[in-house]
C-alpha cells in the first residue's frame, strides 16, 4: 500500500522561467528515458516477482522512490511555465528571441494543460505503458532496468548542459546522482546472484538440449566487403564459460527459398494468384 | 547498402499447421521482444555511431542477421496458417477443439493479411517504433541490446515449450542459440571498453561537478516497515569503484512543500482558482 | 514524496485460478477505465492545482490510493495464473473446455510476463497516457475524475458478474465500493465551489464577451425527420441561471461554401490543381 | 443515414495568415478536447443506446452537428496557411520574427497536408479513438460528455485568447458558444433522470449486496503528514442520499503481504528462482 | 453542414447473434481497411482541396456516404451481441462450442462498451487517425483512395465467407457493391485528368530538373543470386511515356562509407567515444 | 536472408547543417511516406506472397533497396545535426535567427539520439507498423504500393524545395528519381496482369453472387443542395467492363430506423434504460 508526505523529496528552485525548456523537461517525466516508465517498470516487476522475496522488496522501495521524482519534475515544468504569455498581446509584447523560444515551447502547456506538467515526452508524444518491461526473468528484469537508467542518466546530463539556471542545474545534479546509484544496485543482482557468467545466456534455466549450440558462439559477418570486426566477441571463451567465440564470414544460408505456392480460393486473393 | 539473397537463413519446417501457434509466433516478430525491433534498434545505432568504427560494422552485420531473422519468421507464421479455415463452412466442419482453437487464433490472420505474417505482437498490436533505443552513448547502446537479447530468448524459450512440432522446435533452437550469441558480444563490447567498472555510472564523460555526489551511493529504503533487504548494494565498494555502498532509511524529504499560487487570470482556470 | 508499507490494501483471494478471468481484470488495470488511469490523472492534476491548496491535497491522496488499487489488482492477476499451461503437453492434456478458456487468455501472460499482471487492457493493448486529464481548470478536471470514476464503477460491476470466484467478487465489491466514494467527493468539489449552477459553463472565466451568447442556449435539430427529442435541455432556465433554453430546427448554415481556390506552385500538387 | 450541405454551418475568415496559430487550432480537431472526438462519441454512443430512444436521437443530432464543426475549423486551419513559405527561397526573405513562427508551425502543414488541415493536435499526435467513451451506461456516457465539451471551452477560450485574428476571435466565440449549450444540454439529461442523486452511484442499477459498503463513504487520507481536507465529501449526508460521509486516516492495510513463491519450472526464469 | 435522417442507409438484419462475428466486424469499422478511415480520409482530403472544385464536392458526398456505412455497421455488431452472456452463471449454462466462441469474443464488447460496437479493429486495437491520407496532391489521393477501397472490398469479401447468416451476407453483399463503385470512381477521375500516363509521376508538377532522370527508368536487382524477374517494368516504353524501362543488376553503391567521427564533449556520449 | 556492403546507395553531404532541415528530414524516414514504411511494406507482402513468384523476388528486391535508402538518408540526417548548440552557453552564443531554428528543431535529436536519425516523423511521433498494407491480394497490395510511392515523392519534392543546400537537394534529386521508377513499377504489375480492367473491381475473385450487383455502378450524391458533379464516373461504361455508371440523388434510406431497445439486467446500465 502506498502512502504520501507532502513535502518533495528534492528541492526545486527556478531562478529563470523557461518555457522551452520546460518542453526540454518533459523528457524526463514522459519519454523512454522517464521517470514514469522506471516507477512503472519497476512496480510491475515487483507484482511479477518469484523467487528470493527481497528483490521484490527492493523493486518495490524504487519504483516508490521513482514516483517521488515524478512530482518533484512536474513541479519543476510548472515553474518553468509561470510567465509564458496567455494572450496574444502578451506574446506581441515581447521581443524575437521570446518569440522563438515561444515557438519552440510546447503549445498544449498553454492550450491543453494550464501551464502545468503533462505526462509526454518533449515532443509532446505520450508515454506509452509497452515501455514497461517485466519479464518474470529478474535477470532480464535487471537489464532493462540497468537500461533504464543509463538512459536516464545520459538524458538528465543533457538537459543539465542545456540549461544555465542554477536551480535547475541543482536538481538534475541530484537525479544524476540518483540514477548512479540505481544503475549500480540493479547490476549488483546479478552480482549477488553468481555474477554475469552464472546468469548468461538468460533465461540460464532453458535445458541445453533446447539450443543449437552448434550457433551459439559464432558471430556471423553479413557484410560483404568489411572485414570481420575483431574484438572480445570474435575469439577466446565466451562469456557464459560454456564455449569459446568464433567468426563466420560470407556463410550460405540454411534455410530454403520460401514458396507458399498458390492462393487458396476465397482467400480474398486475385482470380490470377489461385 | 543492402543485398538480399534467395534463401533463407535457417531451414523452416511446419509439420502440423496450428493457426494459435502462428498468433504467438508474432510476438517473436513484432513484440518488444521481438526481431523488427532488434534489427532496427541495431540499424539505427549503428547509423549514429561515433567513436571507434568497429562498433559502428559490427552493429550493422548484427542488423543485417536480424532481419533474416523476421524472413524465417515470417515464412514460420505463413505455414502455420497453410489450413486454416476461411469459410464459415469450414470451420463448423470441424470439432469443438478446433474451435477453441480458432477462438484463441488471430482473426486478421484470415481478415487483413490473408493467412500471413504481420508486423504486430501476440496481441495484434502493430509494432512501433519507440522501442528502438538509440542514445549515441555507447555504454547505454550496449545494455539496450543485451537487454532486448534477454527479453528475445525468454521469449524463444518460452515458444519452445507451447509448441510440440518438430520443425518448430528446430527452428526454435536456432534462434535460442543466436540470442545466445547477440546477449554476449554487446556484452564483450563494454568488456572491451573496460569494463563494466569503467563504463559506470553511464554516460561515464559526465563531470564529477554535474552531480551531487552524496547522493550517488545510498539505497533509499521508501517503506514504512519493511527492512532494509541487504545484499551487493547496501555496502562494500561501489561497482564503479568510486565510492562505498549505504543505506538510508525513513528519510526525511530534502524538498518544499510544492505550492503553485492562483491561476492567472486568461489560463482557462475556474473564477475561484484565481 | 511517496512511501510505500509491505502489505495491500485490501485482501486478494483467489479459490480457483482462470486465465481468461486474469486477461479480463487488466481492464481494470491498465484499460481506460482502470487505476493507472486515475493514479497518474489525480497525480498530474495535484501538480497542477492552483488555488485552494485543499484541492491539490485531495487529489494527492485519493492518487496515492489508487495506486495501492492498482498493487492488489496486480496480485490478483497473477494468482488467476497460477495454473496457466507452460507447455504444450499441459495444454494437450485438458480437456476442450480448458482448451476454450486458453484460446480466451492473453497469449503474453505466458509469452511475455511470466504469469503476471501487465499495464495492459482486456485486448492486451498497453495503456496510453493521452487518457490523463488534466485542464489547469478545477471544474472540468473534476467533471474528468467522476468519469473516470463512473466507467470504473461500470467496469468493476460488470466483472463482478463475470466470475463466481468468491474471492474475486470479495475484491470487486471493495473497489465497486470505493468508486461509489470516489464518484461523489469529487463531485462534492463542485458542490463546495458553488454547485453546477456557479460552475457552468465551464471555465466560468470566459469572459461573456468572448462568447456569441446568442447560439448558447438552443438545442440543434440536426435530422431532417425526427422531431426534436423533448426535454429539460428544450425548455425552462438554462442550467446555469444566465438564459432559456430554445430549439433549432432545419436550420440554415450560416456560413460560406468553403473554396481554397486553386493550389500553389511548388506545394507538391498535380499541375492540373495550380 | 447523414446527408450534407454545401455551406458551413458558421462563417470563417482569416484576416491575417499565421501558420503557427493553425497548428493551434489543430488542438480543436484533433485533440481530445477536439471536434473529432465529441462527433465520434456521440456517435457510438447513439449507436449503443437503450432505454428511452430520445437519447439515441439526441446524440446523433449532436454528433451530426459536431462533425460541422470539424469541417469549418478544418477550412480555417487552411485559411491560416494560406501565405506560409514554401521554399526555402520564400522562407529566407522573411525577417526574424516569421522565422521564429515557422519555427513553431507544424512542418507536416507543408509536408504531409499541403497547407491543410489534419487530424492530429497540436504536437502533430494523431488523434486515437480510444478517446471515444461510450460504456452503455447513460449516467456514465452523459458525464463523459460534460467532460469533453467542459475540456472543449476550456480550450476554445484559451485559442480565443491567443490570437487578436478578428475572424478567429468570431469564430471561436461561436465555438463558445455551442460548447456552453453542449454541457448543459448533457447535464440536462441526467437532470430529467432525478438528477445526480438518483443517479449515482453509477451505474445504480448494481445490486447493494455487490458493494462492500463498509467502504462506501469515507474519505481516504493516505497522507503520512497532511490533515484531512475538509469539505462537503468529510461529512454530511452522502450525495446519493443513502448514507454519511466518513473519514478514515492512519489507515492500516487490509490485506495480505503478497508472495508468489517460487517461479514455476518452463516459466522462462532465471534458475535462481525455482 | 451536415444532415442525419432516422433509417439506416441500408437494412440490417441478424438471424443468429453471434459474439464472434461481432469481433470480426469490428476489422469494417475501426480497421484500417474500415469505414472510420475512409470517411475521414475523404473529409480531409475534401477540406484540403484545391483545383476543380468539383473534385471537393465528389470527395465530400462519399465521406457522409461512409459515415452512413458505419452507422449500418455499428448496428450490425449490437445486434451480434444480443445474447451474450454477461455473467458467469450465463456462460456456465453453455457447451464447450459456446465457451470456445466466447473465448474468440471480444471482452470489451461486455466489458467496456455493454454490448455495442465500439471504434477498434478485430483485435480490439483503436483506430488512430494517422491513417487519414491526404496530401493536397489529387494523384495521391485518389490513388490512396482506390488502395482503401481495395482493402475494403478484400475485408468485405472474408467476412461474407465468414458467416453463414442470411442477413449479414445481404449487408455484406451491399457493401462489397458500394466498395466496387467507389474503386471505380476515383480511378475516374484520374482517367477524366488526362488517365495514368499523364498523372506519372506524381507529383507531376514537379520540374525534371529536381530529378535526376539517370536513376528514375530502372529496375533495381538488388539480389545477390536471383535473375531479375522480367516483365512490364524491365523494358520497353515507361509508364510516363518519358522513357524506356532498363535493369541494373549488381550494383556498385554510388556513395561513401558513412563516417560521423568522434563524439563531441557535451554530447552524453561515453569517453572512450570522445 | 539478407547481406549489406559498406558503402551508402548514394553520395550524402551536406554543406550547411541544419537542424531544423534534418527535423524535415525526418518525415522521410519514419513518416507514413517515408522509407521505414516502403521497406517494411513490400518486405511484408514479399513474404506473404502467392501465385507467380516472380512477384515475391521484384517485391523482396525493392524492399531490400528501400533498407538502403533508409540508411542514407539517416546518415544525412546525422550531418544536418552536426553543428547543432548542445549546451545553454553555445545557444546563448547565437544570434535570434539561430534561436528560431532551434526553436524548430526537434529537442530529442540533442536529448535523446545525441545527433543522429530517429525512426520518427517530422514531428517526434515514432513510426508505427500498422502502416504495412499486406493484403494478401496482389491487385490491393500494388495499389497500396503505387500511393506509398506517390506520397513519398510528393514529400521529396517538398523537401528538395525547402532547402537550399546544394547536397541535399542532390540527394534528393536521386530520391524523387526512385520513387519515379517505384511509382511504375508497381502499376506496371497490374499492367502485366490484364490492365485495371481486369483487375477491378478487388478482388476480382470474388463470386458476382456475394455482390448486391444494383449498387455497384452508381454515385450517390448525398448532398442536399449540391448538382452531381458530373464526370467520368457518373455516365458510360464502368471501368470494369462490367456495366454502365449511373447516379443517385435524394434518395431514400434502405434501411430501418435502428432500435436496441432496453437494456439488459446485469450489463451495468443505469436502471432507467432496463
Amino acid at each position: 500500500m502506498f502512502h504520501h508526505s507532502s513535502k518533495l523529496q528534492y528541492k526545486v528552485r527556478v531562478d529563470r522561467p523557461d518555457p522551452q525548456f520546460a518542453k526540454y523537461l518533459q523528457q524526463a517525466i514522459g519519454g523512454i528515458e522517464g521517470e514514469i516508465r522506471v516507477a512503472m517498470q519497476y512496480f510491475f516487476q515487483a507484482m511479477g516477482a518469484r523467487g528470493d522475496s527481497k528483490y521484490r522488496d527492493m523493486l518495490m522501495m524504487t519504483a516508490t522512490e521513482e514516483l517521488s521524482h515524478i512530482e518533484f519534475l512536474g513541479h519543476a515544468v510548472a515553474l518553468n511555465l509561470e510567465n509564458a504569455p496567455l494572450t496574444a498581446q502578451e506574446e506581441a509584447a515581447q521581443d524575437p528571441v521570446v518569440h522563438a523560444i515561444m515557438g519552440g515551447a510546447n503549445p498544449r502547456h498553454i492550450l491543453s494543460s494550464g501551464l502545468s506538467a503533462m505526462p509526454v515526452n518533449a515532443n509532446g508524444v505520450p508515454f506509452d505503458m509497452s515501455h514497461v518491461y517485466a519479464t518474470g526473468n529478474i535477470g532480464a528484469d535487471m537489464l532493462a532496468n540497468v537500461t533504464a537508467e543509463a538512459g536516464g542518466r545520459v538524458l538528465a546530463s543533457r538537459l543539465y548542459n542545456m540549461t544555465d539556471d542554477a536551480g535547475m542545474k541543482d536538481m538534475l545534479s541530484f537525479l544524476i546522482a540518483r540514477d548512479t546509484m540505481h544503475q549500480q544496485q540493479w547490476l549488483a543482482v546479478i552480482e549477488e546472484l553468481g555474477g554475469m557468467q552464472n546468469a548468461l545466456p538468460i533465461p540460464n534455466s532453458t535445458p541445453e538440449a533446447h539450443e543449437a549450440t552448434e550457433h551459439s558462439y559464432y558471430f556471423l559477418n553479413t557484410s560483404l566487403d568489411e572485414p570481420t570486426p575483431e574484438g572480445r566477441w570474435t575469439s577466446g571463451p565466451s562469456l557464459d564459460g560454456r564455449s569459446e567465440f568464433s567468426v563466420r564470414e560470407k556463410v550460405e544460408p540454411l534455410g530454403q527459398k520460401p514458396d507458399l505456392g498458390k492462393a487458396r480460393p476465397n482467400s480474398g486473393a486475385q482470380t490470377e494468384q489461385q
